[in-house]
């Protein structure tokens, strides 16, 4: 606290990301990576992009990613002007609070949720409502009818990985055409149904998506915005008053270059997929009830031991995975899906670390 | 303008970068860039970083980009936690409006300065007054001395590329102890004299710099601010609740690299600077009016001819600088410093323009 803070900053509750392990070989099952890299032409597209000496690094990139968001509206099979970049989901999910979230109603969002959702609220003065999820951590859109500024959800559901059918989205977006509804789909390429086919119907539908999770590019922050042209707009606006070139010259190449290769993502997808579904079946094996999942992650708990004693134990074997210190949850674990080997090495820690459990 | 948008959308006034022309060979001198590549080891390490398959970039980045803040601050002699990093110093003084300058006083800047200060205004509802710089361009420290809720300048200023002296930015820092003071010196290394050593004796001292100008880096958006441990927290508060992790991996690396080849940087500055030596003698000796600089542009106007037109001209002959429409400097032009041929490829151009013109 300090004279000179803003009022605003010592209301803030900043979000707490996974840890980052300064490790040379942790099991890294905590922030929902892919374990496989990135298409080779995502190498091939950044050492070009650099050529012999980076001279191309001097320049300003482009300041509204055009080439970016052709690639990726052509993916999709709509416009660029119906697609917005920016510096990873998260940035566009702030400019969206700002742009299109603030309103004299509050907002809805499940109680179970990401939990960046509110550090935003916070931030951006924005007041909101959170709706219970069921005893199954499903949405129940039929809660959302009430007066609102705006609805926000994931799908698959975060940490849950609970999907929501399309229908019910769909559902979701027609009955508030009063008010956005954002479906943050950070984890839609591993199960879940995309509600991008969505918003040439619905101009009140905004659909957000990475290239973190299902194209390998965590580190190159880069994520999208998809939705009717007025509310790109909005986000544009927002996104040119606040700073100009969030997409560096390398980060755009590369998100071009792993939109490029197809294959490789849904064989990357696949492969996480199936990997997925061979760890719940350990999990469920050693006892844990699994949540289904769509996501590349799973969410699970164990009746008889506790899940930050099991994280702190796995921490100690260097196998990170996340564990949320909140109502509903404190008891389950989100694992992410690594390679089999990887989960395998989850697994046989499970077995050690129960074996020498005292409660 | 949409029903859906946030009430603020329709009140801003997005930033306009200078534009980046989709031309093989412009003659670039609208944006500041350097006109030289980054330092060789800036390849060198996003080489290392992308290893033989871009592995590291499925994984975050670091949140906290330590070591990048340690490299700096060494560099500078303070310690991490007195530098904070963002996505390029827009980002940076965007973050230190919301974390730093809002209160309940308007805030101070010059009439004639960065155009990027009253747009992050209108986002952040911060309420400004701006204090006319004198006829010849310098800002008066004097007039600042009036209730407010910050002060902001840049030093060098832009665009006129005026330096004020480090015995003034002093005297600021020190009468306005109640408030913070941003020094902006996205240009410093130009010739200007860095704020940076006096943040151990002023707690309400935040200065901002920026890789893009004299390290060559424009292209992969990296920039900083230093000050009182205090005031880096609000800004990572602010970060923290906003996107966790703005600098992508090879940005870090990249950054990392070129604050380690300190000969290369310098060097890089001193030609840059012999060439605004040389460029400011060529347009006096055309009959420009040159205002001495310290930065990597000249701020330059001439009696006999328009300055929109002039831009035009050149523009038509693939040569790009920066006019802005603003009352007391609609006839001045920016002219970003490049290399020898290039400034020598403007000024032959300026001479067939006038002997062309008809006013």
């Amino acid at each position: 606290m300090s004279r000179y803070w803003s009022d605003i900053v010592s209301r803030l509750t900043p979000y707490v990301p996974g840890e980052q392990p300064a490790l040379a070989h942790p099991v890294k099952l905590n922030t929902n990576e892919n374990p496989y890299p990135p298409s080779p032409r995502v190498l091939a597209a950044i050492r070009h992009e650099l050529g012999d000496s980076a001279e191309s690094l001097r320049l300003y990139p482009d300041p509204t990613a055009r080439k970016l968001r052709e690639t990726v509206a052509a993916h999709h099979g709509i416009r660029a002007e119906q697609v917005f970049a920016g510096n990873g989901s998260d940035e566009v999910l702030a400019l969206t609070f700002q742009a299109l979230l603030k309103h004299d109603k509050p907002i809805l969002f499940p109680d179970i949720t990401y939990s960046f959702y509110p550090t935003y609220a916070r931030l951006f003065e924005v007041d909101y409502r959170t709706l219970s999820v069921d005893d199954a951590f499903a949405i129940r859109v039929d809660d959302y009818v009430l007066p609102n500024g705006g609805v926000l959800l994931p799908n698959p559901n975060a940490p849950t990985g609970h999907p929501l059918p399309l229908a019910e989205i769909e559902r979701l977006v027609a009955r508030h055409a009063e008010s956005v509804v954002v479906v943050d789909e950070a984890y839609v390429d591993f199960g879940g149904q995309s509600a991008v086919s969505l918003i040439d119907r619905y101009p009140n539908l905004l659909v957000v998506q990475t290239v973190s999770k299902s194209r390998s590019l965590a580190g190159m922050r880069v994520g999208f915005a998809f939705g009717n042209a007025a509310l790109i707009e909005a986000l544009t606006r927002v996104k040119d008053s606040f700073n100009s070139y969030p997409l560096d010259r390398l980060a755009q190449v590369a998100a071009i270059a792993a939109y490029e290769d197809d294959a490789w993502f849904r064989n990357s997808c696949a492969k996480v997929v199936a990997s997925r579904e061979r760890l719940s079946a350990g999990l469920t094996a050693l006892g844990f009830n699994v949540v289904p999942s769509g996501a590349n992650f799973v969410f699970a708990r164990h009746e008889g031991y506790d899940a930050a004693t099991l994280a702190a134990r796995l921490r100690d074997k260097e196998i990170f995975v996340r564990h949320f210190k909140a109502p509903r949850i404190d008891q389950h674990l989100r694992i992410s899906i690594g390679t089999d080997a990887e989960c395998d090495t989850l697994l046989d820690a499970l077995q050690d670390v129960f074996r020498a459990y005292v409660g």
